[in-house]
């Protein structure tokens, strides 16, 4: 079964209605009048990170996607759950989740350490507390709505390969949290672009039941000649949002294209219609 | 680093004041009024499952282990986070998923989905809601309190053993939560004994600084002919509780011992005290 499939059929359990259908990146709880949103995401060896990783950069990223998709909800955090498989450098993992809790402030509610054989696995659940409601979702963009990104992609692409520049995008991402929350009360629809930005688009105006026409000219690229690979790429963390044109944004963003009645593809690039999710980007399950 | 050593580290970390400092099986997070208990906790194939396990048991399984963690809280659930690793049988998975959801109303909120190579891991999060105030802790056990089981142990190692009365205790454990709320009110500490009576109890004592005298004879086994292993072996979901002895409880209870002065051990099984805690049983990881 692949992840696709397995997700489908997730969709047929009995799903809590903070789920959103497990059609986006957190979960929403409303508690005695507060509203939580929830994430949980995995990282394994050899899919998401290098047998050879630096272990601090590995615990760092781990806390860092989860708190991202956080940032697109516009929550600030409030504490995370730690999955931890034992192995190599284990002392190393602890300095840089110990930076990233700092640096995010995402204190420490609690977790598991297992000790398992084979590749390793980390799982980390993040838990914030919404800012502004509605929490913003991936599906409430509009025809006419203007699309935006909040900074370029393709620089983790670039770190990954070794440009000095650009290792800490890579290794060291930095959610936009700060973004995320003043953008909130201004957004039709957000979510960070993580899996990449074609991809991410694609779902969001599937989500939306819109296409999202993007200006090839207009999107940030951290290397031009590069352009179709920075826009596939994935492991940014810039936010991903739409907003009707009228809207004055309370930070800096790049407006790359505009959302329009849904056309043949959820996506288009250019006069590009891009039907096939498999071709965009960053499928790494 | 080993799990004791790890875990030690990890309380150097930035820790939330709902994390009880990390000597409790849950965290409890106080949110607009209502008190939600938390807990996370992973399965590894080769050390919490043969690999030629039903996948089915597997995740009904990780459901329930974790369930019980909220049981032992008197909490009830409120939804699940899911991490999953795609792999053999994930259809078998997701039918046992979807009984245990089903049985323990705990509807799934949200998760992850990835592939990867080698031995495969699960984690869940189970997030419940406090039905009693303050939440039962490890911490409570008071010098004078009774001791009690909610029933016997050893049946899901004769069950792992392939006994045909108790194969149904090893693959498809029962949380408490119908006595784990009934008894919140009325308890000093609650866990469950999921990692073995004799463990579990040591942990009890040492974390609320007390000496747990069990008596042999009144410990509840599923084959008295091997009460050393009973009380030794985990994967038992039995609530182990204490509380003062004129308490009338609601639920029947075995009484399996008294809690005295902090004596050499946290521990005393009959006369003998028990100093070490890596002979008391299953500390798998």
């Amino acid at each position: 079964m692949n992840e696709a499939d397995f997700i489908a059929a997730l969709r047929d359990l009995p799903l809590h209605p903070g789920a959103r259908g497990l059609q986006d990146d957190c979960a929403v709880l409303t508690i005695g009048g507060e509203t939580l949103v929830i994430t949980h995401d995995m990282m394994a060896e050899g899919t998401h990170f290098r047998p050879d990783a630096d272990m601090a950069d590995v615990a760092w990223k781990l806390v860092a996607s989860n708190i991202s998709d956080l940032a697109a909800k516009g929550a600030e955090p409030v504490g995370v759950l730690l999955g931890h498989m034992l192995g190599r450098d284990d002392a190393r993992f602890l300095v840089g989740l110990h930076e990233a809790l700092a640096a995010f402030g995402a204190p420490l509610l609690g977790g598991d350490t297992v000790a398992a054989q084979g590749a390793r696995s980390f799982g980390l659940t993040a838990i914030g507390r919404a800012t502004h409601q509605p929490v913003p979702s991936r599906s409430g963009a509009r025809p006419g709505d203007s699309i935006y990104l909040t900074g370029p992609v393709g620089r983790a692409m670039l770190g990954f390969a070794g440009d000095a520049e650009h290792l800490t995008a890579f290794n060291r991402p930095q959610p936009r949290l700060a973004e995320g929350q003043a953008l909130a009360p201004h957004v039709s629809a957000m979510m960070d672009v993580s899996d990449g930005l074609l991809l991410d688009s694609w779902r969001m105006g599937q989500a939306s039941g819109v296409t999202f026409a993007l200006e090839t000219d207009a999107i940030p690229v951290a290397d031009p000649s590069r352009l179709a690979d920075c826009i596939r790429w994935g492991d940014d963390y810039e936010l991903l949002f739409t907003a009707a044109p009228a809207v004055r944004l309370p930070v800096a963003a790049y407006r790359i294209g505009t959302v329009i009645e849904r056309a043949d593809a959820p996506l288009t690039l250019g006069d590009e219609p891009l039907t096939d999710p498999a071709s965009l980007g960053y499928q790494h399950g």
